[in-house]
């Protein structure tokens, strides 16, 4: 792809931060091993195994289950790009045999279609996810060839797309129900440098809207096998349903199929979907330099992070749908935020980062990142909360597994990919767009040199950065100012430099050689309020330190936490407890409290006898919550 | 019954009061009109019809329909004990025949089972509410007896009577699953001073609770006519099957049948049946002088009031049951507070002061009188509520009328009877209850007077009484001092006496012949808090005037209603406006709310930026709300 600037390939950056460390350690160790035992029990591999041996019937689970497969396939092969892991090798080779082997003659590789109904091929686009799962299989063949130079499973992935162009060009119309064909595309284009994939891709980005087949049907839901009517809260279809019974007459929007994506002037319909459609949008539009797409594209941007966001990043409003509801409508306690949808987000806000180089669109990566994306898995590593509230009763809890598990082996491929988060270079020099320790080699106008992280991100705003060319370069260094960082101070070989905290990036434009980059972005306690216009957080601050959100938990504060009232100019005491969550700073402060006598058995009194009192509380970060069982939480707290 | 005081006979009282007649005429003119075309067009009246001529099948309606046409027939004989209504008498005479050709032999009466399963009598008594049935027939008819002196429908709820008698002293063990007969007939043995009522009622009020037969039972669940699985949510044996299989094993406490009622600390279930249930217990407890059970219900009461009570006096707070839940648990969107069981409490606690003399209940009775029970039906008349939520983001809204109509013949038959809660005379002299004008005649120790009360309660706290006794008498007139009351002063033909806003009563025991009492109760505006256990009011005010408490309405302010905070110290424009709302007085104050400007497309911001300004609030009278169409609503609204 031609954007402006490249991230780094995972293999020039090594990662050795006290923070990801442990996340990525629990990943590849703990979710990346749980995940394979999951695929194996939930017949996800038995699949493309009955399917390669001719068999007919008894498809287990969901219809678009083998995208399990192949989101683990990508996320263990982002491991082997970094280390050399035998025993994962191995099982990657193996579910790459039986994936290729559930490959049919002419290329298709569905295995629901295989066992269940091989007829119906290409006859529902709209519900039967096989553009979806043909994504997946793509991405993770680009993945498994990039980190391992290996063509076995990119062989599978390019007939499989050829046979989709052949299909697409002669016998069928139409765009997939979920998006993710897309972006796929592109990436396989850019690895293969076939123009056929990028033109199948904007084909694909360009008919959503414009289709009739496009309109929804659910004549065929109930001979869909693994949906069962009585039992669908958990299942896509299910939800699927759920939105067409509610809105009567479906209009589309739920798969942003309403209108030509042009026309769309607001985020709509399920969160996922719209994130993964306009990441390969955005490809689509960067390659074929339609900036009017573009500009749209950021006008979308505009209103979701303006107006349909919440604070953590999460994005997508009522369960019904998974989806985006109407401006300001951000409930906590009943909120989606889908861990996929966040995930979906970074993806996109990446590919508008490559194009433009605004940093806005880094800091919400970063947001995204510790926040909506990271309270998706539990600290083990083995749980995931597929919905991500800001208020609970006690009653949301982290779950093993569930039946639509996209979540998790998303969670799992993004963490093991932190490396492309992290540089992008262009023509001009090196961007450092997150704070994470460990050593990069980016190849800058010829020049590989080697940049070295420290930092203690996300506890410490103190960032060094030891820059090395084999001989004097000039390029440029540009070190992302957060959008929560107040004041920035930045030397150079211990030289400061004029710097303003309202700058998108610190540009270091000089001649490097041995240097050393030294900067302190403030990390106050930030006491955030929301729009008026936001019902749900009316009279309630929210707190956040450096990229992270914070939280209330039960566990930690004696009160019913309805009771605790913040002043924003409240001082709090940040301490880094390395006994607490794998080591958190936890946030300590004085609230004010009712005080709890002089009721004497009323239930309601005048408000003038108002007695308040004061208690301590003590916040935690938001990603870390739910690890001491179920407990009450609250993003939003009272502002006093 | 053997009460200390006795409250006035419908006939002994003339309600001339400007508030109060203008509901009156409509629940006359209107509602009690409407329902009954109602009970025309629902085939209630048709049941009855089909009942006495021996046909068989298609009863109509929900199997405890007949109740609703008993709730008329006792609305309807309210209205003719103060009004000579040659048209209403010969309907009301039409519907007893109707009735009473339907009764069978032997003295049985249930349409339901007369045209469905007369095989199946008395043998499901939790779900088939013969004996709900048999309670309206029976107050009905002692309702009409002392309206008329006719004995036509009293001699068929006699039959019935001594039928149930008959079949529970020999052939059937249990109780009801929905209470009603208890209070029923303690009121059939004070109209007939048979002791047999007495000792049944006292039956099914201790047997509750202790009998093995009161499991809820479902297996016959799908055989009852009206109750369609997929179509459940309006109606009670949806609502019973979605309690019992929500909770597994059903505990008995929806019908409060989870332990003796000796043994019950906490008010549980089914708010409505909690409050039959109550009142007939304290009928009972009353009878056999039972000091302990009175005790124990008291405490039933506090509980209720100071842990499980909107401000309105609405009670129950979740749909699913329709009932209590946990202490301090009062949600305002999603409360239920039931207009049956704000008119089942004054019920109960009607008893309670007519045995204690107590002010708190009759303090209650006003509090759910003109907040919980009053907002139940539109000021046409013809629009009910069924549940009474707090907060409303516009979708909730008056019905014409329910599957389940149990709450519109309750509002006519309540205000129909609005005599009966105002005045109460003991040996010792009268008890003005509730301030409204008109005219009583009680007679005191032999001496029947005249006492006149003039005021423009509910919007002015000015009350004059003018006392005429044929000859000079000695008695006491206590009059209540309301709990929201905290000045009061009296005088006596001019002659200031002392009072304190402290005393229950200020009670004037004299010698009266041709006197005049003024007293004035100060109406201060009362911004209330709710306890600090109670989070869904955490931060929050309600206003209170007099006995009403008000809300806002999105028609009468600008801004959207959760930008609006009030400081308690606010001063408050009390303005009477004739032409709204059928006359109400609003209170009109400056509010904070948030400025709009300098967002500048930011959807969070730091909160030490905010920028308030004020804006004008006007706050009506919760009774009145959604009479202007759908309405966002708050009735608590966010403390500055």
């Amino acid at each position: 792809m031609s954007e402006q600037r490249k991230p780094l390939s995972i293999g020039s950056v090594e990662i050795e931060d006290d923070f990801w460390r442990q996340r990525r350690e629990v990943n590849r160790e703990k979710t990346i091993e749980y995940q394979y035992q999951q695929l194996r029990e939930s017949g996800t591999l038995e699949n493309f195994r009955r399917a390669s041996e001719g068999e007919s019937g008894g498809h287990n689970g969901m219809w678009f289950q083998d995208s399990d497969a192949y989101k683990w396939l990508e996320a263990a092969s982002y491991v082997l790009a970094t280390r050399d892991d035998p025993e994962l090798r191995e099982r990657v080779e193996e579910v790459i045999e039986l994936v290729g082997a559930a490959q049919e003659e002419d290329g298709y590789l569905n295995t629901y279609f295989a066992l269940e109904e091989p007829e119906k091929r290409w006859t529902n686009l709209n519900m039967m996810h096989e553009l979806y799962c043909a994504g997946h299989l793509i991405e993770a063949a680009v993945a498994h060839h990039r980190a391992t130079g290996e063509t076995s499973l990119l062989a599978v992935a390019t007939d499989l797309a050829d046979h989709i162009d052949r299909t697409f060009e002669d016998d069928v119309d139409g765009a997939p129900g979920h998006q993710e064909i897309e972006l796929a595309l592109m990436e396989l284009a850019d690895v293969t440098d076939e123009e056929r994939y990028r033109d199948l891709a904007q084909y694909f980005v360009d008919i959503r809207g414009h289709n009739d087949r496009l309109a929804w049907e659910f004549a065929n839901i109930e001979e869909i096998a693994g949906y069962d009517p009585d039992d669908d809260e958990g299942g896509i279809a299910g939800q699927a349903v759920n939105v067409f019974l509610e809105d009567g007459e479906y209009d589309g929007s739920y798969a942003q199929a309403h209108a030509p994506l042009r026309e769309q002037e607001t985020v709509e319909g399920h969160s996922v979907r719209a994130m993964y459609y306009f990441a390969g949008a955005t490809d689509v539009a960067v390659e074929t330099g339609d900036d009017d797409l573009l500009q749209h594209l950021d006008l979308l941007w505009r209103n979701m992070t303006e107006k349909r966001m919440y604070v953590t990043g999460g994005i997508g409003s009522q369960h019904v749908g998974e989806r985006f509801t109407t401006d300001y409508d951000l409930p906590n306690d009943t909120a989606y935020a889908e861990t996929c949808a966040a995930i979906g987000s970074i993806f996109w806000n990446q590919r508008l980062f490559e194009e433009t180089g605004e940093s806005k669109y880094v800091d919400l990566i970063e947001r995204q990142l510790y926040n909506a994306t990271l309270v998706g898995v539990s600290l083990d590593g083995t749980e995931f909360f597929y919905d991500n509230v800001l208020e609970s009763d006690g009653s949301h809890d982290r779950e093993g597994w569930f039946e639509c598990a996209c979540c998790p082996p998303n969670i799992a491929r993004l963490i093991a990919s932190l490396e492309r988060y992290l540089y992008a270079v262009d023509d001009d020099g090196l961007y450092v767009n997150q704070y994470v320790s460990g050593t990069a080699t980016p190849t800058i106008d010829g020049t590989t040199a080697t940049v070295t992280q420290t930092t203690d991100f996300p506890w410490e705003g103190t960032v060094e950065l030891d820059v090395e060319t084999p001989e004097e370069a000039e390029f440029a260094v540009r070190l992302r100012v957060p959008e929560w960082c107040t004041d920035v101070s930045v030397s150079v070989n211990g030289t400061s430099v004029a710097v303003d905290a309202d700058e998108d990036y610190v540009t270091l434009d000089r001649v490097w050689d041995d240097d050393r980059i030294t900067a302190e972005f403030e990390m106050d306690v930030q006491v955030l309020e929301a729009h008026p216009e936001v019902e749900a957080d009316s009279g309630r601050v929210a707190l956040q330190r450096g990229p992270l959100v914070y939280c209330v938990e039960g566990v930690d504060n004696d009160r019913p936490l309805h009771q605790y009232a913040i002043d924003p100019e409240t001082e709090f005491d940040v301490t880094y407890r390395e006994d607490l969550l794998d080591g958190v700073a936890t946030l300590d402060a004085t609230a004010t409290v009712p005080a709890k006598d002089g009721w004497d058995g009323e239930l309601y009194r005048s408000a003038d006898e108002t007695d308040e009192t004061t208690a301590p509380i003590t916040a935690v970060p938001y990603y870390a919550w739910n690890n001491r069982g179920p407990n009450r939480m609250q993003v939003w707290i009272r502002e006093a």
